[in-house]
């Protein structure tokens, strides 16, 4: 179908992010004309850590459920998680195509089959330069460069309108696959006149330029080079550059290389055949062959760059993987830098290697073993420089980068009236003469907890917090209409240790029979009644005694009411 | 008493750490000879991220409280919270002098205070250059920087052994009050012979020289110069030298200041009291009054640095505070550094402020704005060099702390076998002729949750941290022997919403009442059994429906039994 160029008098163009403004993670931004929608990207982000249980957190998607719209695309501009992981939910509810690069859509496939879900008939294979069509939208898929392969900005049009979305980006002059982020593209469509620029913020706070991946892999070089003592190397398994120049590393030293980590096999499996790695011949070994082979002619790659508690990294510092004890002398490379919420498990992590007898080279004693995949103050200045927008977006960023990226637009001469910080939910809307963003649609939050998906909201947090701090105290007793036959008796768990505690649960059982026996006195017949003084009464009598609040759970059963 | 500086031939003085050892935190270390004990500091820590609902996290006593030994002092270095936060507990259950600087005892007096607890017979004073004498041992104060006032490191002798314990330290050569460490007197005895030197080592990591507190002074003053807004600071009350110079810029500036949070105000008051701070006539205005007053001649000093949940900045930036609402233009100053486990709470408050139109000046984008407290590697260095120790021992620090310090003194000539990493519990001894550290202690930790002090263990704390993810699933039965004659009932807590998922209570109450009708059946009679069949089908019922695995808690009441 070709693209409608034409203006439609009364209609904006609308923008609506469900996902990314002012957080890092679970991205998806609406782009919506005339009831026609396409998404930008469907990722998921991770709990915050007063969710307590929960697995991971997606958008909301009732916007674009809607019966009466028409969603004809998801685009993905690259497969990090934070772009793609809420996919699965949502194709779960609705059949959506869905277009992105050959990387991006290898991971999908791959994250889908993880959960028994086949989707190929939807998935559209587009290369940067690539233009497609979609209703009343055309949007071209351009080259930038990003810690994951194959990642891309996107050149969107519709009704008149010429926006570019950056997705994530940065710059970088020597990338390790040669595909330099195409400014010649950004120039020329900025030459032409921009509406809006929708930009990455997440380093805005970051004066100067983002370095090269390069020069992670001359750091690794000099580290390999000349080392007598075992490697192993964690770094996050999607950045497939990274994995390349430690590949490249160990064979240019005569070392075999294991991996291990469910996520870092499959996704260099995955990159290899989709022709994104080179793996130089007989280089890869199993796990289990490490033994057989000298601590000099061995690099392990591995996950838990972030200290996650399953990972492969943090159970080898644990004392707990099964193939790899850490020993020492072992150098401990942690490719990746800390994400804020991470630090103390990585600290953790790091502490147990040094206790183990290993060097660890980390962000704190080494630079140059990691960069970054984002673009810096500088970059993000030749981006608005290239682009010359008329209005301006701030995107993927917390409040902080959100505001710091709009300071840089209006440095750079965007009206200050032109630039929009906009919150998950705000419409903004478009057209040749106007922009503006004064409504917005109510756009929650969706917990995904085990198989659950929604099933977790407030009340079910608010208990698992309280919980989480004093435990349960239940009284249970049974009741023939208001008179106690059985019980009290007293049960708690998360509280005290019941058998150490004899004299305190003791004087709560008097205490809760006393109340109960009131009641009888008083002919309060009402069981609301009656739990609700053993609730009160005992939360005043245990907060006394220990000062702490558990959740109090009178039961009563009556003695005759056998179960349907 | 004179200390006795004779040798005994087979008793060696022995030195334990209880806490400080792998951690930063809860810093106490038993002296020991012939029975006699000194303990050096008594502090506590914040308990780590899966010590759900524990409030603060103290050293084991059980070593200090036997009573075949003699305790005759607790000697404090400086007033801080890993110093001296776990004094209330130890005299509790022993009445031990405590020796210390007047800024330490004070602050000591306040935390007591606060418990109820009046231990003013037990404080002993002493100043920086007095030598007291205490049994066997022999203690010298030394004036050291730290960022706290009035800090000391101590020379102690025992038995003609030599020991410095820097305590907490710093080389200030510009500090507020002028009192710059005593270089001199650590020169002085390190000519003489020292035996042993114990090291903070917190920032042994760090490169270079820490930077003088007095710079923090120019930054404020260069903030506040020209500020037509009001200014809020946060910073640690205890940091008494910053706290007067943030009063120093407020008054040079014509600005009045207000305090906020409780710990800001009680140690403001302490620290004047004692004679460490020197507040400007007429600077300090009540929080209430800030309204009369014109933004630029507004300063709030707070606390919250850290992001703590109920600070008072914390409040501020989330709407809740009394007095103080954030508004445009607000310049908020983070004058102190993240603690790593605090950096995400950090982020969110800093994200809340430049959400409500404040400009805030953090570590991210100012430096100058906070200096360390402790030694860099070149000042662990010349404290090695002055003082010239036959052993080592780096304290106060995290595993890759004190592996990075023992490099640098092995790097400055400290014989590798001379150098000893402990753990808490482990008994380093020493005589004249040799050292050695091959035996230990069986020692823990203990665990403050609200009143109670060490009677939540591992088993309380599985149950919450379980409860935290999956909540509490309940079946509820009276039966009359074998015979069901109520229920079973459910009840949940933190598990699922139950008014939203009542299917799935509907077919786990029919496959309680199954089990428990073929426990009929089958004729078994045994409660216990019965419960652990409801356990195991009911978990895998849940799993399977929910992918979770809730606490499963069935309770079967008897229809008879009434509690005595």
């Amino acid at each position: 179908m070709a693209a409608k160029n034409t203006i439609t008098k009364n209609e904006m163009l609308k923008i609506i992010p469900l996902g990314g403004m002012g957080e890092i993670g679970k991205n998806m931004t609406v782009f919506e004309y005339d009831n026609e929608i396409i998404i930008v990207d469907c990722g998921m982000s991770f709990p915050e850590d007063d969710m307590y249980g929960i697995d991971a957190v997606i958008p909301d998607f009732n916007y674009v459920l809607d019966k009466n719209k028409s969603v004809n695309a998801v685009i993905i501009t690259h497969g990090h998680e934070d772009h793609i992981g809420a996919l699965y939910y949502l194709l779960s509810k609705r059949e959506i195509p869905i277009y992105g690069t050959k990387l991006s859509l290898g991971l999908i496939k791959k994250k889908l089959e993880e959960k028994m879900m086949d989707k190929a008939n939807l998935m559209r294979n587009v290369g940067a330069g690539d233009i497609i069509k979609i209703g009343n939208f055309e949007i071209e898929f351009i080259r930038n460069n990003h810690s994951i392969a194959d990642s891309c900005s996107l050149y969107i049009k519709c009704a008149g309108i010429r926006i570019i979305h950056t997705g994530d980006f940065k710059i970088d002059y020597t990338p390790i696959d040669g595909q330099v982020i195409d400014l010649q593209k950004f120039a020329e469509i900025g030459g032409k006149g921009i509406d809006l620029l929708l930009s990455d913020s997440t380093n805005a706070e970051n004066p100067g330029n983002s370095r090269s991946e390069r020069i992670v892999g001359n750091t690794l070089m000099e580290l390999f080079r000349g080392c007598k003592n075992r490697i192993i190397i964690s770094a996050f398994a999607s950045n497939i550059h990274r994995t390349q120049q430690i590949m490249n590393a160990a064979a240019a030293n005569g070392r075999k290389l294991a991996l291990s980590g469910r996520s870092m096999i499959n996704i260099v499996k995955a990159a290899q055949e989709l022709g994104y790695l080179n793996i130089p011949q007989d280089l890869i070994i199993d796990i289990k062959d490490v033994k057989n082979y000298k601590d000099n002619k061995i690099v392990i790659l591995t996950t838990g760059s972030q200290g996650e508690p399953l990972s492969a990294l943090t159970r080898m510092a644990a004392g707990e993987h099964k193939q790899i004890s850490i020993k020492q002398g072992d150098v401990i490379i942690m490719s990746a830098s800390p994400i804020p919420c991470n630090e103390k498990m990585i600290i953790d992590v790091v502490n147990n290697l040094f206790s183990l007898g290993a060097q660890v080279i980390y962000s704190k004693n080494t630079s140059d073993i990691h960069v970054s995949g984002h673009a810096c103050q500088e970059e993000l200045k030749l981006m608005i420089s290239l682009v010359k927008p008329k209005y301006f977006i701030p995107v993927h960023g917390e409040a902080k980068m959100l505001i710091k990226h709009t300071e840089i637009a209006k440095e750079m001469g965007v009206r200050a009236s032109n630039v929009f910080i906009l919150q998950n939910g705000d419409i903004f809307e478009i057209n040749k003469r106007e922009a503006k963003a004064d409504r917005r649609i109510n756009v929650g939050i969706t917990l995904v907890d085990g198989l659950g998906v929604g099933d977790v909201g407030n009340i079910v947090l608010r208990e698992r917090r309280t919980l989480s701090q004093f435990g349960i105290f239940i009284i249970v007793a049974t009741m023939d209409k208001n008179k106690l036959i059985s019980g009290p008796d007293i049960i708690s768990r998360g509280f005290v240790y019941m058998r150490e505690s004899s004299d305190l649960i003791c004087s709560a059982t008097k205490l809760a029979k006393e109340i109960i026996l009131k009641c009888e006195e008083d002919n309060i017949k009402d069981w609301v009644d009656i739990k609700s003084r053993l609730k009160d009464k005992l939360g005043s009598f245990l907060y006394e005694q220990t000062g702490r609040s558990p959740i109090i759970l009178p039961i009563i059963m009556s003695s005759t009411t056998i179960a349907k």
